[in-house]
């Protein structure tokens, strides 16, 4: 049997959390679900660690976010963190992991998984994530696809094609972001799950699959892995890196291979896709207000009070009358925001970048 | 012509303004109006002084107060700070403030103000202020009466009798707050004027009337009176201060006496009532919002957030999508509430009463 090695995706733009998300802090290094004090990216390489140790578990992230992700993950040693020197999207990215991962061992089968998603039931999650580790050894490339539980227009779909071993399906396509009454019929069909970004693969098949489909990324990744093995990795990648296609692994490779199974599973998978998310995975009072301990809550309902400050004396929130109101309050910045506008905070950070306010981004 | 003297009341639970006010805290000691490192006091104090200097500026407060007044008042003498021991309403407390002065100057006009109160005029008040000493010099009972703007039914008014000399009237009756329909029937008769607390008197005029009105009071100032010219005020003070009867001035005297007059004035008064009161006087943005500098606002219109906190590094707020709300925060607590239910903060601190959170009270 091969071994599993897991790379998780670590980059991060650090917008939809602000003000506890920051341009050197994303979303990943912040206790947003679960445990409160524990990192998303904490929780993801916690949660497989019964079936991929530390030393086999690799962290892609961006250079400049190497220190504070190390800094969140001190299992891990500083050798399994790869650092990307521009963004590129997944297809580079992934494709250097996989090669990466190859030198070292050409039989591997890696696991590419998200570091800033929540899974409330992790048995269920490792059971499925076992399985698609079990069909990439048997060459496919593998995804897991969530069986979705309303008509979310935020993701993207993977069609079911037949049916193939362990319970695993054939992909018949993915399916863009789809139109709410489109969401609706896929939800309703039975034949569509959220594609939830995990990618499974043995190296050689992945190395195959860039191979005939993305061919100027295969050539960028051969240059890189022939300066590997000359000891010139980090000049050669400075130099290639950047010039690579950006574009993403579905896009580039998924879509167009042969071969492509996914797993459907079911293991309370969320995104953490806004503070409304938090809101929704917080624990309410029974008017559904999710704040700080000893708040006064006085005709108020929904609301979530997120302080972040570091101050010895505990600050009493009080709100009156005041419905759906989301706010976030760190030691420089406070946000105050409806619930339903939550994905709107990006404007925030945005007028923030206008006007060159560059310590609160 | 007789000396003025004023006496500034400065008791005051400080509940409307939490949480920037508090029981140690009252509005008067915050610079809720006008300059922003002037306390409401510290503005009263300073308005008057062409017409009163500081040696017969007298304030009356609460025993708990008097050393948080006093540091806001640095030019005013120890010896002119008047403490209650209990608060017992505006008629002991301005029967004993004019026993006091009379003592030291039986010839003496005594002005009564209010501590926190915003006059955006300051020579247009001290005009009408004028008028009201030199009335009071002869013999009468005065008050000022302010010209409304609105039918506010969270004021006493005052309706005007015939014309006497000074541009004054004689005082045909106070009427308490009143309904809303009555108020605008006020407001457009042109004959009633806001009654904003503060009244003109010789001390001999007032004792004679409390003697005539309120027998009770009259009988324990007399008994603190003949206390104060053995040395033993202090004593005396606290047994009999506390069994005075608990009454307003209006109530106990004014409403009854004879010869009672009063000056009409406009001189942008308001009595900053509520945080409400603040967003009205305050600087807006083209938005009609009041946040503190550099502040992000995106579909935001008549907000007022106050950060009174005082670290270094200035908090940037960020306003998305939210209408006339109130936000204060402090170092130890963060209101948020509808700023047209402004006056409902006194449901917090009943609150907080209610559980015994005392160091927020």
């Amino acid at each position: 049997m091969s071994n599993v090695h897991a790379v998780i995706l670590a980059g991060g733009a650090g917008t939809r959390f602000w003000p506890a998300s920051r341009r050197q802090l994303p979303k990943q290094l912040l206790p947003l679900a679960g445990r409160a004090d524990e990192t998303l990216i904490g929780a993801t390489v916690r949660r497989i660690e019964p079936l991929v140790p530390a030393e086999r578990t690799w962290i892609s992230t961006a250079a400049r976010l190497v220190e504070a992700t190390a800094a969140a993950l001190p299992q891990l040693s500083r050798s399994n963190f790869l650092a990307e020197p521009v963004a590129r999207n997944t297809a580079p990215c992934i494709g250097l992991a996989g090669a990466t991962i190859g030198r070292f061992d050409p039989d591997a089968v890696v696991a590419v998984l998200p570091s800033d998603h929540f899974i409330a039931d992790e048995p269920g999650f490792r059971h499925v994530l076992a399985r698609a580790v079990q069909i990439a050894e048997e060459g496919w490339l593998v995804t897991i696809g969530v069986v979705p539980t309303r008509p979310e227009t935020g993701y993207g779909y993977i069609e079911l094609g037949d049916a193939i071993a362990h319970q695993a399906h054939a992909v018949r396509r993915f399916v863009e972001k789809p139109a709410r009454q489109l969401a609706e019929t896929f939800v309703a069909g039975g034949r569509h799950l959220w594609n939830a970004g995990m990618f499974f693969f043995r190296v050689s098949v992945m190395r195959a699959a860039i191979a005939k489909h993305m061919p100027d990324l295969a050539r960028g990744l051969a240059a890189i892995d022939a300066a590997a093995l000359r000891g010139e990795e980090a000049r050669v990648l400075a130099e290639v890196f950047p010039t690579l296609p950006s574009i993403s692994i579905d896009r580039g490779v998924m879509e167009k291979a042969d071969r492509i199974a996914v797993v459907p599973g079911s293991f309370g998978w969320t995104d953490v896709g806004s503070w409304q998310v938090t809101w929704e995975m917080s624990e309410h009072d029974a008017d559904g207000n999710a704040l700080p301990a000893e708040s006064v809550a006085i005709d108020a309902r929904n609301n979530l009070v997120r302080d972040l400050t570091r101050g010895q004396a505990r600050k009493r929130w009080a709100l009156v009358g005041v419905n759906d109101l989301v706010i976030v309050e760190t030691e420089d910045a406070v946000l105050v925001i409806p619930r339903e506008r939550a994905q709107d905070v990006r404007l925030v950070v945005d007028a923030l970048a206008a006007r060159g306010d560059i310590d609160r981004l």
